[in-house]
């Protein structure tokens, strides 16, 4: 009896277990919109787990990078047709995630999806649709032009290229107007916020609804990439802020109808572009008078000689990041009488939700 | 005698065949300039071989697409420190290439490079450097931009995307331009004119030179892809021509500064997008006056109801494909009293190397 019972409840435990497995994961699987024309993996379900599908018949193992934290990603496992298949262990947080596929050892990016800048690679990248996904959707709106342009720039020798955004009626347009320079991250470049950040289209739909008054962004190569992860310390800014300072600026302000002032002026970046920008705007006061730092570090009423030259202080960070440093760092430059704001995003990373989230937080901000 | 002689002759004609291949193959290999940035692999040499490098240790058997034709390709080797190596049996035709790596029975892309959309995938991409290359060089000299619209389409209830190329002065200017509607080939997209075709910087280098008058370039996607290669018959062209006549040529019209005439738009298609040129032209005689068809199908004096129409047929192709019917269909329009240009690709075949000397050969020609 005793024994018969252990069973039993051995297999009763495990039934549950398989049966709340299976009430836990929806089979509502939907291709990842950000997969290339006609293919149906990676998909994602309503609850945000993504399922993978890798065409190897003859591979050992097959690995994809995303999962639960720590755990190494997800290992798929051979189906009976020769491909591999695996699900994330859990949901994963919401909005556009880099990932790459070990395949017997190397690294290659899943056949399935568009390719995203990132970590000094094309990177694979996947979706996961988030409840706020409205402010990043293409609609049916007036839509701005992104333009690639290619400045000359005698410091580094070469044509640079930067992207330029501008908005709906620009084309047709007299009027001027002012410009945020915003950076990328780490490993990243200068296709980064267009296409994993979405940034014109956040800029069409604000704009649509009348949130914002039309401006210019224009992103640019930051140079991050020729130094390791992990020494960053060692960076030199002075490169880049001439390519920014003495060249992109003065080019996009001799071909671009901007008000070429630094009240019209801003400057933002992402995790390593947020150092950036930091290094650059308290460098050159008289250039930017907005300042954003997304995942990028914070300022010190102290950082700042002149606050009358500053009009606006914008600090954010996910809220699995470190708020608290975003929450005090803000609070402290209010009581030091900056225009400071904080934004934190709830449950996401360091990841570009959060800076999707952190410009339509932004933009409103500024040049006001 | 005879034995040892024999012996003597088969080592010394085996050490001849390996003399004459190391002295075939010139050890000067250099990264391909669409390497990701600090890749080494794949390479180029001065001969125009390639040679290919992967990783992926615990792997059975790795192939690259690329390589003599017919031959399946190069099947690279395992080396010592767990890499797949391998250089292509002979000497690729100059220019770009589209390749892709099986790895175990999956297809994915060659870590190493830039990805380029054609085949109806992002595909990996080598260069390899030509003798002219000159043209379509990235050179100190002006450069126009390269806009990414986003233009409303009722009947495909979506926002579409189309590049439009602007020539350098553009922006500041106050001048009107001509535009050429240039369509890729089937299996790609709109993105395969300026990255594999390079052709704004064709275009700013004919600018710069003096060769050209200044005009606008919009690609945009021919929708070609929804039918499958072998099958191009069944293709219908009435969504596409729905698409580009009443909704892209009049949203480009409405949004730049363009000559909106008949005799200042040109249209112009490689393979299946010469196929969807040659269509379009034909329905539409008030429309476009300029014609290119680019490895891409062949006008007869008889398809043409009204010659007055007509300012320029422009037909063009490799050597390594059919020259003769481009030559044959050119004397016959010409003969016709058609203003009809032939151009023969020098030593390429259905490739972009032969698309980019065309564009350089058609855009002189052009709203003369």
């Amino acid at each position: 009896m005793m024994v018969k019972n252990r069973i039993l409840s051995t297999f009763m435990a495990s039934a549950l277990s398989i049966g709340l497995c299976h009430a836990q994961i929806a089979e509502d699987f939907k291709p990842s919109s950000l997969n290339q024309p006609g293919q149906e993996y990676p998909m994602v379900n309503s609850q945000g787990y993504a399922r993978f599908k890798i065409v190897a018949p003859a591979a050992d193992s097959v690995r994809v990078s995303l999962g639960l934290g720590g755990k190494g990603g997800t290992k798929l496992a051979k189906t009976e047709d020769g491909s591999w298949m695996g699900t994330t262990e859990g949901p994963m947080d919401e909005g556009f995630h880099y990932y790459n596929v070990k395949i017997d050892g190397g690294k290659f990016n899943d056949p399935g999806t568009l390719n995203f800048y990132g970590s000094v690679r094309w990177e694979s990248g996947i979706e996961i649709p988030a409840k706020d996904q409205d402010f990043y959707s293409l609609k049916n709106v007036p839509h701005g032009n992104v333009q690639q342009i290619l400045f000359p720039s005698p410091s580094t020798g070469t044509s640079r290229r930067a992207f330029v955004y501008t908005p709906p009626g620009y084309e047709k347009g007299k009027g001027k107007y002012p410009v945020l320079y915003l950076q990328h991250g780490w490993g990243e470049d200068e296709t980064a916020w267009m296409n994993q950040g979405r940034a014109n289209l956040i800029m069409d739909n604000l704009i649509a609804e009348g949130k914002i008054k039309p401006f210019i962004i224009v992103n640019t190569y930051g140079m991050t990439n020729e130094v390791k992860f992990g020494k960053i310390r060692e960076f030199k800014i002075e490169p880049f802020q001439t390519v920014l300072i003495n060249e992109l600026i003065p080019y996009v302000d001799a071909n671009f109808r901007t008000l070429a002032n630094k009240d019209k002026r801003a400057m933002a970046g992402l995790s390593m572009g947020g150092m950036e920008t930091k290094t650059i705007t308290l460098n050159n006061p008289e250039v930017f008078a907005y300042y954003g730092l997304l995942s990028g570090g914070l300022y010190a009423p102290a950082d700042i000689k002149d606050k009358s030259k500053v009009k606006l202080i914008f600090l954010s960070c996910g809220s699995k990041e470190r708020p608290e440093g975003v929450k005090k760092s803000t609070e402290e430059l209010k009581a030091a009488g900056f225009n400071a704001v904080g934004y934190v995003s709830e449950g996401t990373a360091h990841e570009f939700q959060t800076w999707r989230r952190s410009l339509y937080q932004l933009a409103p901000l500024l040049f006001k």
